[in-house]
């Protein structure tokens, strides 16, 4: 394996194998590495780990040149499958839609990483995973991590794997805050930049629905202050109040009117009782109920912090921190997304444009709320595509 | 006490006594009075009960010709203390700015009920009272009920308080479905309609995040399948959950933007921890906690549930509804309200206009979301009172 920062030690890459849901499923999970850097790794919070472990996929093949590489960010909840099928699901991958030959992120011209986020929950070191020092699992020892901890992880992977230059990074959601922080941080590493429905700092209301979201969790007898896993305990209830709230915010008021309106499940007449009633009843619980399945509650903690703390300007103009960048920018946001809505991105727009930056800027009609950028939208689809095609030719990349 | 309706037995009004709260706390609620109609009171599920209690207060004096009482209808949360100070909170009423002599709803003119709906909890029958059948609580055995319900117990307190017809009903949120039902099912009996910032039908996003604040209760194991006063047991947290959700749908992105941003609570730099960072996780944690000393869990259940059960027109034009009324209708809602958005209205208004109905329609300009109705907004404050005054002098009500 090539390594642009010769000083870490890197080991090959492996398959690791982790424990899934209150059921404690155990299953493979793909490509592993764990890298060694020379100097500790350094957490904003001050805090500090030794090794780390990534997981990753890759997608297409890496060109003579190493110019072809686009790294993708995953969302909150997100992982490295944007292909499927997911080894603990059996779904399609995330971006499934858009992955394969031909296709906006087309195999047979790019090389696509996509890794799971340190404080994740598929591989990468988190809070499920076993702390050196003590041979036992972190849970709440884990450190509390930044937005910027995530990057600075994906880089010693972008290192590990030897490759200089991005073509691109693209992300949605929180993703689009990884892209955003990229770019800002590292602008000599990436050619192009989409962030795609996000924000450059997390919004009041944001932060209350994620805080929300945590008590939820902690509430549950069964986190057991985030020692579930010592305890043999699980929050699910807590978890799958958590995912529910956090659905409805992905999703447009005018979206859950077409798909459920007042229609019942199942039933002719309203059953007076708590029990399933209404079809978006039905269709939340369903929701809760897989999403424990797959993710780790003390990850939904870390992560949803980490994007609370996000602010990538922090008391300077978002302007100066793109001053002078050489990377060209695709801004897209969603007209029914109200979690971050299209304000948020014309906010990273402007201060692109106030430093002349090579802005293209996309609100996408659509009534599919926040979670547009995983779905079915032709128009997004072919505003990603027309900007790498673009992008692509600009550079000469076949 | 004069009675309209002659046949039902009417206890005279006394001073209950209830208790609230994880510590039991036990508080005077003001004026109780039991009803034992003719026939049992029947619920739309069919389940009946012979008698029942309503918990009411009044502000003003009922002139000779019976024909300025006001009926209030409060919202999910709310009771009949408009004007305070609170029995249980010691907080002013939740209407307190716009009542007394020479404001909006004017002591001085008009005689005001505020009621506690059945199915609450601060004196009105509801899942905390005794069921005379058993000696017990009720707890889950009290019948699911309906708006339409909620107002049949109002009918019969107007009966019981000796009043044929109403100046005026008006009603905020979930007090503005009980408005629409007394317009739509007893037009002999007002005058004039208010209501304020809601809707004709539950949408399904608010079906939705009452579901999430039900499953976040039901999640507590303190909740007890609804038997916590009987286990000595009490759903703190869960109603917490419940109650933080629910707040933040009652304010706007901007409003909570405006307040809290991104301000951290008395430090300079994030704890890297769970505990209260921003300011907007100390209000709404606040918010939790004082509403759990002051609201029955199950209370909260059955009145969500009812609310999400309203649907005026079920199935027909909303426009049949009001073929013919005789009603006078002021309809308001406020700009950034997302909960009952001012679609909501429109719709409304828009079924009033095909029938020729007499119909004044005002969005308000603000950015205190649904809360607006129980804040200091002028422009809703001047809307509510120009109606009032406007019909009391077609009547002749000095």
């Amino acid at each position: 394996m090539a390594r642009y920062n010769k000083v870490m030690q890197v080991s090959e890459p492996y398959q690791a194998t982790l424990t899934f849901g209150p059921a404690r499923r155990e299953v493979a999970v793909g490509h592993v590495i764990d890298i060694t850097p020379a100097q500790p790794f350094r957490f904003d919070s001050g805090a500090e780990i030794a090794t780390l472990s990534l997981a990753y996929q890759t997608y297409g093949t890496l060109n003579a040149e190493r110019s072809n590489a686009i790294f993708i960010c995953h969302g909150l909840t997100g992982d490295q499958y944007i292909a499927g099928p997911h080894p603990v699901t059996g779904k399609p991958g995330w971006w499934e839609a858009i992955v394969g030959p031909g296709l906006v992120l087309d195999t047979e011209r790019y090389f696509l990483i996509v890794s799971n986020v340190i404080g994740g929950c598929m591989g990468s070191t988190g809070p499920k995973s076993i702390n050196p020092l003590t041979g036992h699992v972190y849970g709440r020892d884990f450190p509390v991590l930044t937005i910027a901890d995530m990057v600075r992880a994906q880089v010693l992977l972008l290192d590990a794997l030897g490759i200089d230059k991005l073509f691109c990074v693209i992300g949605g959601s929180m993703g689009g805050m990884l892209a955003l922080e990229w770019a800002a941080r590292y602008p000599e590493r990436l050619v192009a930049c989409a962030p795609i429905c996000t924000a450059a700092r997390h919004s009041a209301q944001n932060i209350a629905f994620h805080e929300i979201g945590r008590q939820a969790v902690m509430a549950d007898p069964g986190w057991a202050g985030g020692d579930y896993i010592t305890q043999g305990s699980f929050p699910a209830k807590g978890l799958a109040v958590a995912r529910m709230t956090a659905h409805v915010t992905y999703l447009s008021e005018m979206g859950l009117q077409d798909k459920f309106g007042r229609r019942l499940q199942d039933k002719q007449q309203p059953s007076y009782g708590f029990e399933v009633d209404f079809q978006v009843e039905s269709y939340l619980r369903h929701q809760g109920m897989t999403f424990v399945e797959r993710f780790d509650p003390n990850s939904y903690l870390y992560i949803t912090r980490a994007m609370d703390y996000f602010d990538l300007a922090e008391g300077q103009k978002l302007a100066d921190i793109f001053r002078d960048t050489p990377v060209r920018f695709c801004v897209v946001s969603f007209s029914s997304d109200w979690l971050f809505p299209t304000s948020e991105s014309r906010h990273i727009v402007r201060a692109l444009n106030a430093v002349a930056a090579n802005v293209s800027f996309t609100e996408v009609e659509t009534d599919k709320g926040h979670d547009a950028f995983l779905l079915d939208v032709p128009a997004f689809h072919a505003t990603l595509k027309g900007f790498l095609d673009g992008v692509a030719t600009a550079r000469g990349l076949r």
